[in-house]
């Protein structure tokens, strides 16, 4: 038998509807309609892209793009100086500033300056606090991503399974970690230091990848019928492209753990749509939180 | 073999010793001397005691303590106040509301009045996340002790180490997990829907059990000679000691446990004592970063 593939670009369509939805019954209902201010600093071609997305998919669903291209010269100040305009704008419900920043600006002080409230990145300490204290916050969207996945793989209860997670990123590992826990899991957090990664895996009900190495996850780690979560994003040479091609890939070893998971996410076309997914989704949870209506029920 | 009595009280009091010492070092360099209000709203027994305490040894070490002691129908308004008060005083360091406050009173509300910077207690939203994201915080003093004291049965390095911490609360469970992770440990954060905690036990290096429950964890779920870090409190008849009298235990069967652990802390003695000593660490700390003055090493 093998593995489902949980396919997170149809889950990621059926969020993106579900958004779309709920974004005009708060327009029928309070002639309201989200705003997401994204800024991009400089010209990187992979941040471009995806920001270009970001758009596109913010507008398919019906709520306010606001756009914000600056120099990648910009000065620091200039930069909080836009954020601090953000956040007073009543207009504008949510603030993105794409990652990685050019080097000459310090990130944490810009991060730092986003109204938490505005947050939608969920990347500011006060929202990773809430998350901790389990009180209503604006969560870093890959790590809801992943465990939505790992809900629609196990028909929505997680309770009392055992879970690992690899990886302890701010961005990636200890958000899952802390969701994994809300939903009444064991978590396991792993890393580089950890003794026996194999060990822990053969015990556990999910494993989420989050390390950033090719198939790094073996097949002979995971337990039968696992749920297989790969958040890895990996260029590898692809030779058999042609000259000089590359490919996308994992962290796991996704063609021979299919023989023994239950289900598991491909790369691409798994975890990685769902970003910008739940990226919408905290839009509409801050615009209603922030203007005292009532939250949709959207993931 | 039985295991090394973890000597929390001797701990807390070099701790003690090392902040009168910092206390005194930043006195004579910089002529200050940090300041901790505490405020206290009723009068309920063991939390006057616990203030007494706090009081005693923050003017032992050499600091400043302010109190304020307020009826307990104090107007929430009026608390709130207070603590704006104290937060915008140049005078004071540390901010410690003593929980649990009065039923009409909203701690929340209070915790999240408290200048993140001066909340010693470690309880803001911002702390949390700034544990999480590993930048400098003022963290719980309870976990704190915790770690301390697992780190001074180990020899100071915990990196590789597997831990399980049964409970998950936000005073205790979370908090030790995100440290011992930050000490490079494995950790695994257990509850009441853990499933199999026994076993998860006998595979740990150090286990930190913060259930709430006398004498929950068995000696024959640990690994022998594993680090055992008994956070629990529980009163307990003791008609031993005549009748209606009662006793402090534990959250495991501490002996028991002494013939399989390789250290364990007792209670009372171990945890109990760190939770003051850390409170008073914090204090010198939040005074350095609010005046950015080099923070001391102290624990
Ligand atoms: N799908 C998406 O939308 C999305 C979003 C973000 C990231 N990603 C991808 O997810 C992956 C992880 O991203 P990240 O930002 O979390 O990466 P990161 O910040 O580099 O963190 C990697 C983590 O993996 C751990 N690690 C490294 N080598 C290990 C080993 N041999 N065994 C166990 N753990 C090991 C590291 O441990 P230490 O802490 O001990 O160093 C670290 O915690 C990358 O491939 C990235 O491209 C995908
Ligand atoms: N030494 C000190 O200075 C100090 C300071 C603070 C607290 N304490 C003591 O530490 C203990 C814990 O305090 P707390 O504030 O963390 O308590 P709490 O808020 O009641 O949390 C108890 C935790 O234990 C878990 N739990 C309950 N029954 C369990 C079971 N059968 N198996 C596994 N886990 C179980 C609960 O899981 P769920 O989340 O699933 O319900 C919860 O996460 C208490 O005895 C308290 O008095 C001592």
């Amino acid at each position: 038998m093998t593995a489902t593939i949980i396919d997170g670009k149809s889950r990621a369509a059926a969020l993106d509807e579900k958004v779309a939805a709920a974004v005009a019954g708060l327009k029928s209902a309070h002639g309201m309609v989200p705003g997401l201010a994204v800024v991009l600093v400089g010209d990187d071609p992979a941040s471009d892209i995806y920001v270009s997305n970001k758009v596109k998919r913010t507008e398919a669903a019906g709520m306010r793009s606001i756009e914000h291209r600056l120099p990648g010269d910009t000065a620091e100040d200039d930069l909080i100086a836009l954020v601090e305009a953000l956040n007073a704008d009543p207009e504008v419900d949510g603030i993105l500033v794409q990652m990685p920043l050019p080097k000459h600006i310090d990130s944490d002080r810009v991060v730092m300056t986003i109204d938490p409230a505005k947050d939608v990145d969920g990347l500011h300490p006060m929202n990773a606090g809430l998350l901790v204290l389990g009180r209503s916050a604006l969560v870093a969207c890959t790590p809801q991503g992943c465990v939505d996945l790992a809900k629609q793989a196990r028909g929505g209860d997680l309770t009392g399974l055992d879970a690992v997670v690899i990886g302890r990123s701010i961005l990636v590992g200890k958000p899952v970690s802390l969701l994994l826990q809300n939903e009444n899991c064991t978590v396991t957090m792993a890393h580089s230091r950890t003794k026996d990664l194999a060990g822990l895996c053969s015990r556990a009900d999910i494993v989420v990848a989050a390390v950033g190495r090719p198939g790094y996850v073996k097949a002979d780690w995971l337990k039968a019928g696992a749920t297989v979560i790969d958040v890895g994003i990996n260029r590898i040479p692809a030779p058999e492209r042609g000259e000089g091609k590359t490919r996308i890939v994992g962290d796991v070893d996704t063609e021979a753990a299919k023989q023994v998971a239950g289900a598991i996410t491909p790369v691409p076309g798994g975890v990685g749509p769902m970003t910008i997914g739940f990226l919408l989704v905290n839009t509409v949870m801050a615009a209603c939180r922030r203007r005292g209506l009532p939250e949709p029920t959207i993931a």
